[in-house]
């Protein structure tokens, strides 16, 4: 098996199973020996941007943080796996544009049944105002207009999100999978 | 030519000639065709560390998310340049022990020298106090205890420190030098 650097970067509301799909694509890039990081956009807040709040600004520049390091990897032959809300558009396609070999995962579970999960219990938590700026309800999430690949939870199993991933990875000349 | 993945983390003060150590290391290494990446405190202060100060605890934030990014650079197999005033002995030696794979480059021209070149004009101003927290003049530097190199820049010649850096890299194994 053979790859290439790229950054695979999933956007999509909180709760609209980012994570889940990209543990899954970890284990199975894994499994298939590549060289790999996960930038999970929790994780790269507690080391690149604490104190950063949840302003457009703020969102934006810790986007840009997780890009700057994105492109220095994948740039490196390793493949990048990118974890964050990242609801700005423009930021996105920036990023885009700065690290080229760029695959963009629109996980694009609506709002109703990410809502319904709750997981982290944040919707509630925003419904009832507690948290001000929450993608989603009192701030936007502005949709990838033409994502490489979209993954809707509601109707795709983890698995098939996992294996749309790799084949557009195939497709675009990243990833080439040896014939077993 | 060959090599493993490392972090050489140029240190010292203002003026001290880490910046034209890594510039003439980064052109060596790159002619001997290595994987490498170059972290200057000045650009990633720009991509990472907007808005931090140069406080005691801002400078620590910063050495730190450098650390972080030299960590998942060098671990995919790629030699790391940092420079970097990173005054403080501790955080350094965190960073040390969290990369491993980690080389300290002392490069420890005395203050009185670097003061005298004042390329940036910077002491000038700390000595007349309209900056204040420089390092060397009212903040403290405290130089390693134990670098892997010293680079003695009002001493060796600049080639003469690159060498040096290159035959520590060799002797701990992350260099392989082809007989030529």
């Amino acid at each position: 098996m053979q790859h290439r650097g790229v950054t695979v970067w999933l956007t999509g509301l909180s709760g609209a199973g980012k994570t889940t799909i990209c543990q899954a694509l970890e284990q199975e890039l894994q499994t298939l020996g590549c060289k790999l990081e996960v930038l999970d956009g929790d994780v790269v807040r507690e080391n690149l941007s604490k104190g950063l709040t949840f302003s457009q600004e703020d969102r934006d520049i810790n986007v840009r943080r997780i890009g700057f390091v994105a492109h220095l990897l994948s740039r490196n032959g390793v493949i990048v796996l990118v974890s964050a809300i990242s609801p700005y558009r423009a930021v996105r396609d920036e990023v885009r544009q700065q690290i080229g070999d760029f695959l963009e995962v629109h996980v694009s579970t609506p709002l109703s049944v990410c809502e319904q999960r709750d997981v982290k219990g944040l919707y509630q938590r925003a419904r009832s105002g507690e948290i001000k700026g929450f993608t989603g309800i009192d701030d936007p999430y502005e949709a990838p207009l033409a994502p490489e690949v979209t993954c809707p939870t509601h109707e795709d199993t983890v698995a098939e999100s996992v294996q749309k991933i790799i084949q557009a990875l195939v497709a675009a000349g990243y990833l080439e999978l040896a014939i077993a």
